[in-house]
């Protein structure tokens, strides 16, 4: 599907950039979740550009809930939620309209729909959409909650700055994480992080990084052999992320260079419960959630939007050409994505886990005293 | 879907380690593909275990397809491939049934099917169902090559020791590649992976690494914006190959590291054509291929299967047990995945080529004079 | 998929009778189609309640495009239109809140919302949501007519009165459905049900009726075999709109009473066309299309919201209870229902023709001349 | 899907007639489900062509599970079964290659597969599919049975003669159909319609007819509002039969000759359960399962294969053409088709249910005592 995503819990995703409005819908949620509109709102405000190191676009971000929500509990039906644009300058764009952005989707939208996109900062590609998703996914997010399950996603790096990893008290690193627009568990970290931000928005570049997550909570048993790996799930929601290039799971990468004996993750008893005394598979073996905390990494690409004359084309003319962007642009947004990512995840275990355990799993106890 | 993939061209695997076939259903390819067996045969060949660093596990992988081709052409209707299995020995797996595998899918897959799962040999989730994908795969590019569009892979990293990049000339690196077991584009290197493996393999140990895969001739517009991005579609499939855990576009993770404009690729007009300077987006914008080749890399966890007693639980007593494998065991699977990658690359390729220009694309040429 | 529908082309429906508004979002449309916002409107005004034999609810239907619209032409990304809820009473619905109404969803929305979901006047199962359907619908049966594809539906049965059969110059009859409010093909018979409709209205009863849909223009070899056959895509559509018991294509239920030799299309060569001299398989063999008009036919029962007084039970209580309806309801829908079933077959078609012909199809002539 | 339907239980047909065999994937039935391959044998059995009034290819419709089955028990893996093709008499079908049949689906297939299909005895179109969708469903019918759900299906109609309606005993009258091969409540109307067909066989002709279908013990909240309604799921799955032209929920077609005050289902209580005291409607309000007996039909056009002399087109010259039709064909397949009726309801439903209530709900009581 193009702009929808998910099985039995699933997000349609509209809107474009310089458009009256953007939105999501999210099916196939159980009935009977409370919901909390000021949850929705503070993630929307985590992803807003703000302060020092964003783009000085202003979004209010207000949003209506038009469907799916009566007396204040998810009904079951479609849930609708409408964010409009308020502060967009299309003037900005229409005079380099044949010259593709480098890094952007600019080219590759007009070899898709012929000239026929709404171009305007980025129409339909925009990361402004991630807006809807974010507020979808704050549902998402609330309803793993009433099954204890929780997502925690922090700047690993940015800017060739490393965060400090998760610790053992994963609560108190996710409580540092909650409402925190530039989110580190290293204060000293994130202050160099954001200095060197600073620089490169000075020089009229960007920079990217590295966002680490962490789902607690998911019972062992969730996700398919083939296709549907958990791994698959979450990477093909994750990609759908403007800037995120590479997805990685426990070690990924750095597993590739270890041998099998270092690599594998022994078991032991805990209790009553089967754990595994290291986490190099990131909590999933064979496709499968195995009860351990997820764990995963994706790549953030410096934002493409800088004010460095770049080499381009025209369009129209055939030719070669030099591109001066002018607007607002953020000279990074790996630290704006890390509310996006913990959206995609939330959507992703949604569905997987009502596949699973049925479509009333997820409120189930909520739902049961009702009437 | 659980054990299938794709759209208007969907494949189906079915199938366990140790019963008495695996499969494949390819569904929605375009009739009339003049199909080479032969080719088939031989992709199955640089998948099977073969030579000092490999099982000596013996799949002569006679395959057979009893649906979907006729007169030497597909027809349209589903595909299907059989693939027996000879030489199963179920016996090696029966002692052990209690103590799942560290970095094996045996605790999962039980907590998943509460025990009724076919544990010998991996079962569905052996790497063995690969055959089948790959199998499939062969006919998928097959189709591809019709219409320009090539896929190579290498073994870009393997035991620490790293291959060459790709050239300037594709078509002959992809020679280079073509009919070779362990496929690397520097024979120095492949040896000097060789030879790490087999001292892993003397410790009772293994080794991981790193495949790039390289696609030519696609042409530019397809992918979609959200969730169906060129990179969610190629990177679910990929991460449903057995011991993948990283997947990464481009420059990837080290496109992180880069500032926007070292990282933004700069359009020019190659004559008619516009072309980037460099590739560090993989030919990817926006989720939308971009005319230059596609570039992306799996990380490739070392074989969990060692011979090197490891910890683990025992499932019935539930108490921490000691575990030593026998059986057959691979050191290294990083240059056997290879041909699984190109598999699964061709199948969301095709996938995406279909919705895009319709059922009849891939085979038009040869299905234009029928009759 | 829940409230969503198709593969290549997709609609997703949203809202409520008594929520703010109601929405359809359509993906995967082709790029380039030139929209006339009239023809929504007309569609719109056919579905409205008007007249002595309507509900005396007042609908506005003004409707906003808020998404995949741009300069006049769509986009190619999702197309979003909402439509506001402007004259809703809630107030009519409160008091037989625990008393399910007989014929409705009343009862079953219960068992599966668990009593969360939006009961107000039928809430998301009410007729009201085929607005947001007629309005998608429209959009898709402009982007047929660009390739010729005509789409006819009359109201061939109305308690007990039969209108007259399609004749052989379908255009003439196309055109007199076209704006017709109340849609057959024989004005004496239209004015017969109509008097038949006020009788039933004037007992506080209501009436039922037959569809007949026609589509001609759509080219032989569009549907699937198994499981996607046009007849299963059609019903799968069709069955959606509320009031539906019943689709039967060609002959239909009558075709079962034939013998073989009767109900078997002879072909013969019209010129260089291939065509049936009947047509008793309404234009579908083997689930595809020959090339001849589809025909086929929806049940629609009678309006269950009536005023006789009606057994029902108390929710609340465990008891049989007496329901007397008061609000403003339908003596007839059927009549109304027409569109809808344009509508979905127009979704239906447009997804099937972009899966066969590839996403640029419906518009491509447009589109070719752009930039 | 093209030859696959389902969401969370999947089913992907494939063969063709003349080919070596036929086969169904079943995916995502629940693990722990103790099969009877008996039961199998018996429901391939009653699709079997047999006595005096069938075909007189004889087809042993032996057949193999070659995954997803271990120890007697679903794995919860795809569940794979073969049936081979033994007496294919491939001579019959190609002096006749270049006139398609009426009423078949050989011009379609030409047209949509140009020549590439397999056009031997109907090829993948062939009725002889249905053997592998009878066996798939034989599986599912089973699942459906451990919890309390029982599909029952009889001539309703044939050759114009009626058998009686479903009674107050369903178990009695299911009991009569459960092993007849021609399934009738009435033996005396039974009689009557075999007469008729051999009258019908006499004359080298066919008839058709009506399944009628009862489903008992579904649970009430089963099915979605919009496009996946009950009847939407049931109708597309139904239309796959070959030679299904019709289908009907409740009183169907009748129903909308009644006025609303006849055609409302009134709700009492039955002690504690609430229940409608008539069921036009079908056992579905609002596209969802109100916990009365569902109850559809289908209308089964007659055989088209017919020994009469029919009109046709030679699609080599381009010219009109005569067919004469030998072979083995039989003069109604409406008895033979109940039990596809019965498969396909049961694919349906345990999709709906396992969407509804989790993948492991179909044979929960079994699954939990296992290890």
């Amino acid at each position: 599907m193009k702009n929808s995503f998910g099985t039995s819990v699933t997000l349609t995703l509209f809107g474009e950039s310089h458009g009256p409005m953007l939105g999501a819908v999210l099916d196939g949620l159980a009935p009977g979740l409370e919901l909390d509109e000021g949850f929705i709102a503070r993630q929307l405000g985590l992803r807003r550009p703000a302060g020092r190191i964003s783009t000085a676009r202003r979004e209010a971000d207000e949003f209506q809930i038009v469907s799916g929500l009566f007396e204040g509990h998810t009904t079951g039906t479609p849930l609708t939620i409408l964010i409009p644009n308020a502060d967009a300058r299309s003037r900005d764009y229409a005079a380099t309209r044949a010259l593709p952005r480098p890094g952007h989707a600019d080219y590759t939208a007009y070899m898709k729909y012929h000239g026929f996109e709404d171009y305007r900062g980025g129409g339909h590609f925009s990361g402004r959409v991630t807006a809807a998703l974010v507020a979808a996914g704050a549902v998402c997010i609330q309803a793993l909650r009433t099954r204890g399950i929780w997502i925690g996603t922090h700047v690993a790096r940015c800017a060739g700055i490393a965060d400090r990893d998760f610790g053992a008290d994963w609560k108190a690193d996710f409580a540092l994480l909650e409402n925190e627009a530039f989110a580190v568990l290293d204060p000293a970290a994130g202050e160099a992080m954001r200095t060197a931000i600073e620089a490169a928005a000075r020089d009229g570049d960007s920079v990217g990084g590295v966002l680490e997550t962490a789902v607690l909570g998911l019972p062992a048993g969730v996700g398919e052999p083939w296709f549907d790996t958990l791994e698959g799930l979450l990477a093909h929601g994750l990609f759908s992320i403007p800037a995120v290039k590479g997805v990685e799971f426990g070690a990924g990468f750095g597993l590739s260079e270890l041998r099998g004996s270092a690599a594998n993750d022994a078991f032991f008893m805990d209790g009553d419960t089967v754990r595994t005394r290291t986490n190099h598979n990131g909590g999933i073996n064979g496709g499968i959630s195995n009860g351990m905390p997820l764990l995963y990494r994706c790549a953030v690409k410096p934002t493409p939007s800088i004010y460095k004359t770049q080499q381009t084309v025209d369009m129209l003319r055939g030719t070669d050409a030099e591109l001066s962007l002018r607007g607002r642009h953020d000279p990074a947004i790996v630290h704006r994505a890390r509310v996006v990512v913990d959206s995609v995840s939330a959507l992703v275990l949604c569905d997987a886990l009502a596949l699973r355990y049925g479509t009333d799993w997820l409120a189930r106890q909520e739902a049961e005293g009702r009437r």
